[in-house]
């Protein structure tokens, strides 16, 4: 698929020999323009060093920022005062290697919590970086921030406000330890639009909503949970403002770039052999109707159903049931894809062999639910459960 | 171990048919006395029949309430009006088999949900169990309720109020579908301690808050959890009074025999290799703790880290960080076993190897937590997370 590069931005990556794979592990996104940027940090009370520095940084910049860099492969939490020295460290080399004032860089972590990157490695590596305005640049970027992820996670949408035309693209990774509390994982966004700070803020809120806060793997929240989005005006054309329909069609743009790259996320879940959608409908407000979703995403019991190939529709139910949506237990209705296994509090007639066929041929599932309580729909990701997730997490470390 | 039989009750348990496998599938606690009774059933939004008709007969019966009948197979959940009946007939069939009201049995069934379990062989079974006031007895009716646990749960204890000893004994079963909602899986307690309505169900929720609610196999609330307490007064003795020292000798005994079996539950969990104990110190508050406590014992990565013998320190404090109590992060004190993993918001300085060793050597795994916040402190318990877990619940059905 043809990534729509946003203009005056360049993404590159490379081996810094920082993981003993000898895989990428190195990421570098520049502007040739000072960029306006928006950021959720992940809730967790141990942030990575990263997430502190790069808070700091966005703070100071204003709107000047030119630079994420990210390692992967040390996650760089919980490693004191050497922890902050080397994720400025990080800031400060690629400041040099580009030319700008430490502040305008942002940095980030992934991989093995209370691990520091090795900064020389990053310094040497990043005098070799050339990043480019192109499509490579950006797979290479998408390359170098994976750890147990097994594919590169990309996605970009083009727009036309009035007479110009606007490129969205984001670059995300994440399979492990995956579960929203504020945003999840990282995932980094470039635009060329023109927009202020405060609407690029609201319109990321929107679009984490709706993408990253509607995903889970496995109910871990990380320590080095992020989201940046950057946007650097290179598009021209008026600015962006709130309340217009261009503000609209761009918070159109980012969400379905967040929620595409959320989908990736939970295909790629650690272990996943489906993706799962969960939709619910009907809910009361759309917070209920997400925590139904949720419910069903989380349990781990419905997932090793999924992995089963077992239309388990006991474990749908169960998980419904426990959540704190209000609705009538008689008027739920659950699909498995297109058959309907429960409804009116009670199993529907339905053939166990189409289902299980549906589960087995597919590896998209769809997950229905309809609460018969409202007006307000949500729909999450997630990602079956395997013997695979238990072993990955079991041998992390070795 | 030899158990503490409460005088006046007569437990026992047979093969009824109802399993496929043919293992022992009905069990049948009668008291001599009439008895008043304290119960919590299930939160979930689609409770089981059997919970339904329970609930009822714990208000019909005031304090003459004489047998419990219990199934394992079939939950007899999402069954409808045929499950209200089935659920009925076994109250029926037993009220006949002992002689007495309807309404003074209670019911329980346990399996999977949305089956129905077979009455007629429930009836001809019923007619050939004659239980016993005997430790034999209670062991085949603890055998009765088992669904995919390895091992049977029983414990009990006697104690002294003035003159009079008093029996507590307590049965659950409980394996997978593990979290606490309002009591957790099925746990029957029979005593003879002579005690009213509404002290016996204070020193129930006692009891429940410190053992069931302390529990967590895979954050799964399931649709049959039932805990009963039984009391027929056969020990004798004056009435045990709210306030006073008997009352609260009685509750120390029915907390201790339900955080038995709440521990057994734990220890036999889905796949399970290893107890853990998740002690937590110092919070603000018992809930903060025990929250803490919860996100831990909660965290799949952890459990994994767990089954793989790793001493993953950077899962338990990113669990730590994830919940919502209040401490100050360069407070907080991680050890497994008798290493410190994790202090002042850092890695210790430990052997791996030893930690790996400890987890490798013992089947009762303890993680340490100080909060460092406060003086209440919490204990919970689970079980790590294998590829069985998996295994068990991709085939439940087939």
């Amino acid at each position: 698929m043809k990534l729509a590069c946003p203009r005056g931005f360049r993404a590159g990556g490379l081996r810094a020999g920082l993981k003993a794979s000898g895989r990428m592990d190195l990421t570098l996104i520049t502007s040739d323009f000072p960029c306006v940027g928006a950021a959720m940090f992940t809730r967790n009370r141990f942030p990575g060093a990263p997430i502190i520095v790069s808070h700091e940084h966005l703070r100071l910049a204003g709107s000047r920022i030119r630079a994420i860099v990210v390692n992967s492969g040390q996650a760089n939490a919980c490693a004191g005062k050497e922890g902050i020295k080397a994720a400025l460290g990080m800031c400060r080399a690629t400041a040099e290697h580009i030319g700008c004032r430490l502040q305008d860089v942002l940095v980030s972590s992934t991989g093995v919590i209370g691990r520091i990157p090795d900064l020389k490695k990053i310094q040497a590596a990043l005098a070799t970086l050339a990043p480019e305005e192109s499509e490579s640049g950006w797979m290479q970027a998408a390359e170098g921030i994976c750890t147990t992820d097994t594919r590169t996670k990309t996605a970009s949408r083009e727009i036309r406000t009035g007479k110009t035309r606007v490129r969205v693209l984001g670059i995300a990774k994440g399979s492990g330890m995956i579960h929203p509390a504020m945003a999840t994982m990282l995932a980094f966004v470039a635009t060329d639009a023109r927009i202020g700070k405060a609407d690029l803020n609201r319109a990321m809120k929107t679009a984490v909503d709706r993408s990253f806060h509607c995903l889970t793997v496995d109910g871990d929240t990380s320590t080095s949970d992020s989201i940046v989005v950057l946007a650097n005006g290179a598009a021209g054309g008026d600015v962006i403002r709130g309340g217009t329909p261009e503000y609209k069609a761009f918070t159109e743009a980012l969400t379905a770039v967040c929620a595409e790259l959320a989908r990736e996320i939970a295909r790629d879940g650690e272990g996943a052999t489906r993706l799962v959608t969960v939709a619910v409908r009907n809910g009361r407000t759309e917070a209920e109707a997400r925590e139904c979703a949720m419910a069903i995403a989380g349990s781990n019991l419905v997932k090793c159903a999924i992995f089963g190939r077992d239309p388990n529709w006991g474990r749908l139910a169960c998980a419904v049931g426990n959540c704190n949506a209000r609705y009538d237990p008689q008027r739920v209705v659950i699909r498995i894809g297109p058959t309907t296994v429960f409804s009116h509090g009670r199993p529907a007639k339905f053939q166990e062999s189409v289902v299980h066929d549906y589960l087995e041929s597919n590896t998209e599932i769809a997950i229905h639910v309809n609460l018969g309580a409202g007006k307000e729909t949500a729909t999450v990701w997630t990602c079956d459960f395997s013997y695979d997730y238990v072993k990955i997490n079991a041998e992390y470390r070795t």
